[in-house]
């Protein structure tokens, strides 16, 4: 949520004369994204994102990133595209950092979502798992179960300053998870981070899904998980199952899960709690002094990981057992 | 720099619905606007900004200030100009804020500014300061020579702390303001804070003045004399005599300061550096933990306000004197 890095004009239209994409004619910080600077850009051409990458987001990775942008969005999801330079690159370097032009997806993020919005996220879900089949590049995902015990680490020592017992809390449930944690289900492309404001709306209508800075290779079925978190709970962190359901059940209007996916997803919903849990924390703890970006409270994920705990199986999250007539 | 308030799309939808600008197709935070949370629309007609007012602007003060953009619009000074509902309120209520829709201006405020930019500057003021001749409203500046002793008081005791003896000479110069400041040039209409983050062009035009929230009635030198603080010092802090030159030399092609606003040019222009001084001194002092925003730095005004306590006279500022030939 802040500029980290400002460009000079004169800087950012010497970087833009190597795109056809007309000449400058604004540019604004955007105050969206806590990992990158972003900018708004309007040219001759229209309007433009401008992404520099700052140093939480592995060079190495962006390929991945961007080529994982466009493979999705020449399979029909609707995502920001890289723009390329005359000479064919979609990465070059600006004020001394990676950068990037994607093209602009009008659209809002629905900052009170209803069971239309969780509908409309379970089918997109399900279609870019599809579509992630083909794609030929891999990243394993450095947030998934055997990330979580080296951030446990870093926080435990201070966690009960959070909330006393938090310590004893995340260790027994992290246990836990590692023991149980399935290595056997369907595995693919993931966006392993849509949360509502990595969805653009037109009203009820999906316009677009962005910010793939967390994409990775993983159970399809987590990415799932996450989403449960992310969307089906209300404000006052209470379930909300009828959003869980319309979730659920748009997604598996196009792909279906599979029994063991089904039998697995409680125990994936608490891993996904588990991991926004950890690296909130991580953060909470670390605010550097004059930290223009404000942590978000890891409490939060703890009460939704008590929810989790005591989820007796799918038909909790709204879906009809197998074999069972809904 | 930061976004202080967020919005709901749904209530941002039903405040626009007032205003015949269209449908709501996207909207962005803008990471500018130290005192305001400022939103960047896309409607169905055009691009809008969107202003909510937090508290450090007085609701009183706010028609003031939309009145005046609209005056100076309609007196062919390009700066934004504030939108009217169907029932022609340019002021309403978002998110428990005041808050007003005002057009967009093509244009980047330029990071490196140089001399055409400069006299782009002289001249603009100058207009603005006539076009300001015949606004009927008032608002005192809270932030003139009577405004500074209080800002002293509350910094003087910790001002040491941010280099040793500054609160020696700052109450030294703070005497020596007072005792001499002018009370008869001529007044008018001042922007009061117009640095480059405040000024766009399109290469080296101007496209428009912006951020009109300081604006206020007071000496129009004293104005001359901000912008020569703002404009034309090098970033190692060099005052740049070259700068000065083109940008009074502008100002007095449409405005010819008077042989008291020559004389007392100096003086204000140690005034303004204290303004500016004082004022990001005391926010140094008072960052709040967690601040979204990182404070100015004050030293660089006790660097200006050095060197103009330097000058013997308008010459050192590159103008010819009165009498002589140029």
């Amino acid at each position: 949520m802040a500029v980290y890095t400002d460009v000079a004009a004169e800087e950012l239209a010497e970087f833009l004369s190597r795109y056809d994409i007309g000449e400058l004619l604004s540019y604004k910080g955007i105050a969206e994204g806590v990992e990158n600077s972003n900018f708004l850009l309007h040219t001759g051409k229209g309007h433009f994102f401008l992404t520099l990458y700052e140093k939480r987001v592995a060079k190495g990775d962006l390929p991945f990133f961007l080529g994982l942008m466009a493979h999705l969005a020449a399979h029909g999801i609707r995502c920001p595209q890289p723009v390329a330079t005359r000479a064919g690159d979609v990465l070059g370097t600006l004020a001394g950092r990676p950068a990037a032009i994607i093209d602009f997806l009008e659209g809002m993020w629905p900052r009170r979502p209803n069971v239309a919005h969780c509908a409309a996220i379970g089918e997109a879900l399900a279609r870019l798992h599809l579509a992630g089949g083909d794609f030929a590049m891999t990243r394993p995902n450095a947030l998934s179960v055997a990330g979580w015990r080296p951030l446990f680490d870093v926080a435990a020592s201070r966690a009960d300053q959070v909330q006393p017992g938090l310590r004893e809390f995340l260790g027994a449930e992290l246990d836990h998870l590692e023991a149980g944690w399935p290595q056997d289900l369907p595995r693919g492309i993931i966006h392993a981070d849509l949360f509502p404001d990595n969805a653009l709306f037109l009203g009820e209508k999906l316009s677009g899904l962005i910010d793939f800075y967390f994409a990775c290779n993983d159970l399809l079925a987590y990415d799932v998980a996450i989403c449960l978190n992310a969307w089906c709970f209300e404000i006052d962190h209470a379930f909300n199952v009828t959003k869980a359901r319309a979730f659920l059940g748009a997604y598996e209007r196009v792909r279906k899960l599979s029994e063991g996916e089904r039998q697995a997803l409680p125990l994936l919903a608490r891993g996904a709690a588990m991991r926004f849990l950890l690296t909130r924390l991580v953060d909470w703890l670390n605010v550097p002094p004059g930290a223009l970006v404000k942590p978000k409270d890891p409490l939060e994920y703890v009460r939704k990981l008590r929810f989790h705990q005591g989820v007796k199986g799918v038909g909790d999250y709204g879906l009809a057992m197998s074999g069972h007539v809904a």
